[in-house]
């Protein structure tokens, strides 16, 4: 599976890929080990600072190494990673290291020590601004501060979690309601 | 435009419509007004009790309405309301009666007083249940406390915003991945 090239985006902008509701792997680090896990509960807060919410189990090994780190990477993956999308939910980073079991690269981030999924079409990496919600929701708030996305397709099938075992892939990309948007509504 | 007819579902169950990202119409009471807004950031947060978190930004009329009743419905629209989900974020219950502009119908909920849009295929009541992060990132928490959804067709095409007017339509429905999951991680 090939690594992704990738070009720095606005994160201002990151609503593109995060907003349509894709699982999403998050990839930390902490004393050396680096981990990732599969996640599904998240929301754009803000546009500027970049702000995202997400729940991180406490059941999860990454919930610590976040936790303690301050820091993580979001990673969108797209429909080609989907059955190792269900093998990371299905292990934990307390047995085996994901990087080398599902044979996905890290690549060196330029905020954050957490690594960078390079298979991964879009990598958010996040700093810990408010952990508040920590202890009664296990809800994280990040500051997304650099973003890299691929340049091409624009728009990768995105794989989208209904519960169950059931996936929905993202169909089609429509402008045709634009032109009805108020343009500050945009 | 038809009203959908729905059946209970289980509250517990609601992220199979929830947690795939799609627009949904948020509908409010207060003071003998009942209002609707488009929202697009929100993220499942809790199966039991059922949790939901998500962005009203203070700009809108609904946000004193949602904050004062400490109620409101979560409608999830399918993609033959488009037009209409981006009329109701064009403009403001301050100035018009969404309700009689937009041709939808206000249903008695039975747990809350903010109506069901009887047009949607999933209607959510909701309580507020936390509200500390209201003032500082407009961020509330909301308890599903009785869900209703439309037994066919059993996924609608549901919208998914990307910014700058672009949507993103769900596509196509798979369980080929469900024998690759941990049956505790479904």
């Amino acid at each position: 599976m090939a690594i992704r090239r990738k070009k720095d985006f606005p994160v201002a902008q990151i609503r593109r890929f995060l907003e349509p509701g894709p699982i999403v792997l998050v990839s930390s680090a902490w004393k050396g080990q680096a981990n990732i896990m599969t996640m599904g509960w998240h929301t754009v807060m803000e546009f500027t600072p970049s702000l995202v919410g997400c729940i991180i189990s406490s059941v999860n090994h990454s919930f610590e190494m976040v936790r303690r780190s301050r820091e993580c990477v979001i990673n969108v993956p797209a429909a080609d990673l989907a059955a190792k999308v269900v093998g990371i939910g299905n292990s934990s980073g307390r047995d085996i290291d994901k990087f080398a079991a599902f044979g996905l690269t890290a690549v060196p981030a330029t905020r954050v020590k957490a690594p960078l999924i390079g298979e991964c079409f879009a990598s958010l990496e996040c700093k810990l601004v408010d952990s508040r919600l920590v202890r009664a929701y296990n809800f994280f708030i990040f500051e997304v501060v650099k973003a890299h996305a691929a340049t091409a397709p624009r728009y990768p099938r995105t794989i989208h979690y209904r519960g169950d075992g059931v996936f929905m892939i993202s169909g089609a990309n429509t402008s045709r309601y634009r032109r009805l948007f108020r343009p500050e509504m945009l």
